[in-house]
């Protein structure tokens, strides 16, 4: 018999949820998974994570972990999120794991995926084992909020990034921003280009600023870099289109010549403006890119999330037209009184509409401070 | 023969400087001052503070507070601030205390008053009482801040209050200001008005939002209300003007007329602009009550601090003349985009003129944050 109280549930939830965080940008489109098997008389006897994109789930790198298959009789599963019952990549894990003389398993949340959604924790009970369900769900959700949204609503999680001074300004009025913040906060955004699946910037902030968008300071892969030119005509040698990430750089524009150019590469060459990397052509909306259509491309394309390193026009537009889920926002002790703000017209005109953010929290990071917030 | 170690010293100060602050409020233009006498085996025989202006000193309650005279021979007494060597309101202490058995004096640091200056620690030692400078020393200057600015400058300190959105608004479109901030933010505005001797507002915030300043939510003194009003134009129907603290309400005016009709209060009557507060008139700067007179000329009435509740134009102007000490600036959980900033033009044009607070620290107060900073 099983003595695990609900207080050792949540002692090992949190044991596979810290688990989970190890695939962290990683295993993108799929979500963080951790997995611990405990034995009937409350001993760890296997763990395991999803560790990379394609390969095996958490719940299968625990069971091959076990080293004495007798101490799976009766034992219990925690995995923070249900157990898989369609044929993926790799064969269904509440299959496998109802085949084991287990007792009891414990999952943090259910799977928002269409295709799962329930069907592993009935196939599960359908087998005889009990199912527990929601132990750390909000530690789970919020451990998975890029994939949650994007399987709930088929777009990335967007995530707008903005640095100022204290007074809002993200330039001075000699159109410098190098730099407001410390170097702490700057490295904390190079950790978070590791872990999301797109950077995007617009037309201006590339052209001004001519940024690389890499991951440096810190240890991590490159994600997608995204740049909007509506026109098509951002200058190729800016380090988006010519560095050794050239590939991994897409540009979004409503210039429909900039794919018919993009199938025949010697005609470009001959322009002078031969790119490698990714476009795709959207519609035009009051002159510019069609955002909304342009995040449904990118969740089609698998992007769970996009890390907005927005300039004045694009953080205000995207907020404006509802289209950022977090904002962090990172504020130097520092005034300028002039230059540019952060925000300007974001559709608010009384004291009423103030957009006021949930769940926020403000953590130190050197002399600055990072406000972190839900629209 | 004193044991008392380093750390003795630096325990029984914070005790002295804990004591000290009880005065917060009440004891102004004086500084706040807190003394422990320690027995020669090491125990607490005596404590006091100087509870208000015009009272006996901290050194006084402290000696009075002891049951048996002889626990004072070979005792140390750690006191705040250095002992006053001058005959005020009371009589100089360090020659109360050089009649002791004493051994040593332990003092945070020495008063900045022209008056003693040394002269106190001077007559300790010349009277072969061991005297030790400097204990807790960074704690005592900030307790004393107000007091410490006052005699060196000769004005009163001054710090500006801001609560402003995430992205620096202090207002909405609609002009509208109630409430950016949360009620833990405007509670500590209160708990302030009773600490600071007055609390300073433009003309436009006067006219605009129609304040009361007074001590809400919290209990403690009134400060005396400045409003500044070049023209002598403001209404006399303003809270500021009628309510029962109009006698705590200092207009500064450029206007001449001012203080003529002022000495005719029948004439006043008359014109249906009796006013009982206090006017001072000032030099007419660019339009404006010239600031630094009007500092002046508080300080020299014994105001040793002012709270500037500024709205944008008062903000901008003190920080862009360098007359604002400290900045306490609230910020809220929340964007606007649009409406009346918190700083503009405060003379910085380039990136490398930016005004970086120094020792600038981050307190979390309910769902806002506060940045407290010096200039």
């Amino acid at each position: 018999m099983n003595t695990n109280s609900k207080h050792n549930h949540e002692y090992w939830m949190q044991e596979a949820l810290s688990l989970a965080e190890k695939g962290k940008g990683a295993v993108s489109p799929n979500p963080m998974v951790g997995c611990v098997i405990v034995s009937e008389n409350g001993e760890k006897v296997g763990e395991g994570f999803h560790k990379k994109f394609g390969e095996a789930h958490a719940e299968v790198h625990a069971v091959q972990s076990i080293k004495d298959r007798d101490t799976l009789k009766n034992a219990t599963v925690y995995v923070t999120l249900e157990p898989c019952s369609h044929q993926g990549k790799t064969p269904p894990c509440a299959q496998m794991l109802a085949k084991l003389p287990i007792q009891t398993v414990v999952v943090a949340m259910q799977d928002p995926n269409p295709s799962v959604n329930g069907k592993g924790i009935l196939h599960l009970r359908n087998n005889g084992i009990e199912v527990e369900v929601g132990v750390l769900k909000k530690k789970a959700e919020k451990l998975n909020e890029f994939f949650i949204h994007h399987q709930t609503f088929g777009r990335p999680f967007i995530t707008l990034k903005v640095a100022q001074t204290s007074d809002g300004y993200i330039a001075a009025a000699d159109g410098e921003s190098q730099w407001i913040t410390g170097k702490e906060s700057r490295r904390m955004v190079h950790q978070w280009r590791a872990e999301y699946d797109a950077v995007l910037v617009g037309r201006t902030t590339a052209m001004v600023d001519n940024p690389s968008l890499t991951v440096r300071h810190v240890s991590g892969r490159q994600p997608r870099r995204i740049v909007i030119d509506g026109p098509y005509e951002l200058p190729k040698e800016l380090n988006l289109f010519s560095d050794k990430f050239e590939e991994k750089t897409t540009i979004l524009t409503w210039n429909k010549e900039a794919s018919a150019t993009d199938a025949d590469p010697m005609l470009k060459v001959m322009k002078q403006n031969y790119f490698r990397g990714e476009v795709i052509q959207l519609s035009k909306v009051d002159g510019h890119v069609d955002l909304r259509q342009a995040f449904k491309v990118l969740g089609e394309k698998g992007i769970t999330s996009v890390l907005v390193e927005g300039g004045q026009q694009l953080s205000s537009a995207l907020v404006r037209q509802g289209m950022v889920d977090k904002l962090e926002l990172f504020i130097a002790p520092k005034l300028l009184g002039a230059g540019t703000r952060s925000f300007i017209n974001i559709g608010i005109n009384k004291m009423k509409e103030i957009a006021e953010l949930k769940d926020s929290t403000w953590t130190k990071v050197g002399n600055d401070i990072l406000l972190t917030g839900y629209f």
